[in-house]
């Protein structure tokens, strides 16, 4: 409360209300991921750790920097344990890469420095501030100043000589990108590698931000289903890996493998996320001689038409691809709709495309709420799988309510599409109480109607010219709309 | 996913979906409450697990029992670090007082059967069970019957001779009763007791279930101010124990006590949550030699007319107090209303009174809709804050899936009036910003159109005559309904 309270007396804090501690922690995801800053959530006690705590997972995942201060009953006071008495350390530490519980005032502004200098480490971590209530009267606190952030670690440069030997053997090579190797100058590095060498690049399946569209390097996602990416990475000899992991997959199936490269391949590491993975790319092209002349390839030009007729996977994508303005954030939680998605847009107007990390659903409307935060005067287009949206609604309030630029497109397919594929996958049969487990649409949500509860006005479409319509209208105007897209 | 599927295989299961973790969670809170039997959470890997931990929490709190059963990666696709690799045995710990990772197919019925049992030692605990997904499809299962239940704890015959002393000395005793101290034959034995000793009843601020109404004892709860608590124990020499804690403020406060019975009050347990504490109070009783004759006071007659005018408080009280209808089940997060509307209903009709436990938000609709699956043909009236209601509101969706019989009525201040008072209680000053952030009207939530957006019909009211009357009607209904009433 004290702190609540003290952010008025500090210029220059941008506060904003969320309904939920999921909205927030997505929120701040998001937010990380357009300005490469920590944004710091304020959530209440366990409990409030506890339901910001699957998006801190997926933001952990993504590699994002973020402070989170949680509020927490004083030591004295939970030693007498009143009802929100939790293992407060535990939860934190499960999706934190730093945790410290402050008990004095006087020591407050120097470990929230220090805070802050760790989540900026690399390309960015998850730090949580706890901070009992007592700290807040137990005496006077010493403000401190900001620290200094390390710098990304430095180019391992027998590395790049040993990759850049492994790519001039001729023998089949791809580039995993991740993170900040998806950026537009890094992108442009790998590029280059990749038209000299003959590499093939590929992004990870969920990736924290690509610069994408007509201007930008075709980089293709590991698929997320095992059998596509066993075939995407088929006869590969070596996997560098520039700001990626190996790539494994999602879920482990009865006998399939989980590593999704061959078993002979070789695996080389060029650059962690935490080091300067632009630097590195670019070392590597300056090592293998590429310049600038030999990008010759004619990068993606092929805008399409707008689809017309039935909404689906490959008709979505196709008005996306034509329709996504100019400098859109594209949030991407379109669970069994994403891949068509990402992979008709190659051709759009220069955009980014965001994905949640760790596989906790519902993070896509937090996430949109924060990247417009964090990229004013760009469009929001955040598109939504009906199952997940209703894990993380509240966030449309918040959207009214800091009159966002938010396209949100639910995809209403009325079911758990991705589970009734993980149920084959695992060569379950499913039978009447299974499916309907499964089946979102009894009742139908009428998303709609659910956003202009929270002051959002939106509409429900049921053909691609009715979409393409409200989609451009929606881009146009200022603040959040919703479009409900009725698909199979 | 072959969990799923065999859920057609096993007749009798009543399997209900849920659009949220947390819904799910606190639905099995709502369900234990209303049986004494655990209900089973099926949660998906470490960030289902992490949203419904919240309700865990509460649950864990209030003393029920439940299983959770939480699916995760094999531990060998673990190793490989996919995306929801989480630490699920420290976020399970840190709510369950039981929790396994079973790894072989062969031993999960037997360990399940643990689970099981450990969750119904006692008043009631929480059992997580941590299945990889190779324990489906890694060998074949075994089958294993039910374990037998631990009776709960026996009295102890030497602390109720010594109570028993306590209590005919004269001196200033309260008895504090929790959980099945709060159930009606409990009851009566304890009001036998106090009848004869002139000892006062309390129960716990936060109370599992309350057997209430106009043939009931009027206990009255803990207060949560600190300054009401300390007067309401003030001059108290002895605090028995029966099912509760010591009591303790929910907060602290700079220079306020933790403890709210006096310093020099002696605490002394008559049973513990874990014991039959409707035994120990007859064996009081016995030992005291009250007998029903003693049992004279006219209980609550004094059922008053519905309320008319403006809604708040008191007038919310006193419509309650006469509409509820027989054998209602009340939910309670009511928040700053709740006092009010629990003082003034002891002259309701028979009904029961359950509250959120632990001090995590927003449980009350989903323990709501578990309360409505274990107690059919009851009445489940939910009354929640609207700050707390956009938490859960997804427990509507599985409301109207299921056709529950609750009655949601969501107080619509549209603030954060109890944070208002505790800025205030810390003597903390509010400026724009702090307001702000406290302020939920903006825009103002519109409940109604959510709740038919899930497929629940509802109706706004702002005077205490509308209510009154769309009162009566939605709980004469079948199925779910909301009233959101605006209130100051």
């Amino acid at each position: 409360m004290h702190f609540v309270a003290a952010l008025d007396r500090v210029p220059g804090m941008r506060c904003v209300l969320a309904l939920f501690e999921g909205v927030a922690t997505g929120a701040a995801d998001g937010y990380a991921r357009m300005t490469d800053r920590p944004a710091a959530t304020l959530l209440h006690c366990g409990p409030g750790l506890a339901n910001g705590l699957a998006h801190l997972h997926n933001a952990r995942r993504a590699r994002v920097p973020m402070v989170n201060i949680v509020g927490d009953l004083p030591v004295s006071h939970r030693e007498l344990g009143p009802p929100l008495t939790m293992d407060i350390e535990s939860l934190a530490r499960s999706v934190s890469n730093w945790t410290k519980t402050v008990t004095q005032a006087e020591d407050v502004g120097a470990v929230a420095a220090s805070a802050v200098q760790s989540a900026r480490v690399g390309a960015g971590s998850i730090s949580t501030l706890i901070l009992p209530s007592d700290t807040c009267w137990g005496g006077d606190g010493r403000e401190h100043g900001a620290l200094d952030v390390a710098a990304p670690g430095r180019v391992d440069r027998l590395a790049v000589a040993a990759i850049a030997k492994v790519l001039r053997s001729g023998e089949p090579v791809v580039l995993m990108l991740g993170n900040r190797a998806l950026r537009r100058e890094a992108l442009s590095h790998a590029q280059r590698v990749a038209d000299a060498t003959g590499a093939r690049l590929f992004g990870e399946t969920f990736n924290t931000r690509v610069t994408r569209g007509a201007d930008q390097p075709p980089v293709a996602r590991m698929p997320y289903g095992v059998a596509e990416a066993l075939e995407a990475l088929a006869g590969v000899k070596h996997v560098v890996l520039v700001g990626a992991a190996a790539p494994v997959s999602f879920f482990a199936y009865p006998g399939r493998p989980g590593r999704l490269y061959p078993p002979d391949a070789a695996v080389h590491t060029l650059s962690g996320a935490d080091q300067d993975c632009e630097e590195a790319l670019a070392a590597l092209a300056a090592e293998l001689k590429c310049d600038r002349a030999q990008r010759s390839r004619a990068l993606n030009s092929d805008r399409p038409e707008p689809a017309r007729g039935v909404p689906g996977p490959s008709t979505l994508g196709r008005s996306l691809a034509a329709l996504l303005p100019e400098g859109a954030v594209v949030i991407d939680e379109g669970v069994t709709y994403a891949t068509a998605m990402f992979n008709s847009t190659f051709s759009a107007r220069p955009h980014d495309w965001l994905q949640p990390g760790g596989g906790a659903i519902g993070d896509g409307m937090p996430m949109a709420t924060g990247a417009a935060i964090g990229a004013p005067g760009r469009r929001i287009v955040s598109l939504e799988a009906d199952g997940s949206a209703m894990y993380g609604i509240q966030s449309l309030w918040t959207q009214a309510r800091e009159n966002l630029d938010v396209t949100t497109v639910v995809l209403a397919n009325r079911k758990y599409a991705i589970l009734m594929h993980e149920l084959e996958k695992v060569g379950a049969k499913a039978g009447a109480t299974a499916k309907n487990m499964l089946d979102i649409g009894n009742p139908n949500i009428d998303f709609v109607a659910m956003a202009r509860g929270m002051g959002v006005d939106g509409v429900r479409v049921e053909t691609m010219e009715e979409f393409n319509d409200v989609f451009v209208a929606a881009n146009s105007r200022k603040g959040p709309f919703l479009i409900e897209l009725l698909v199979e």
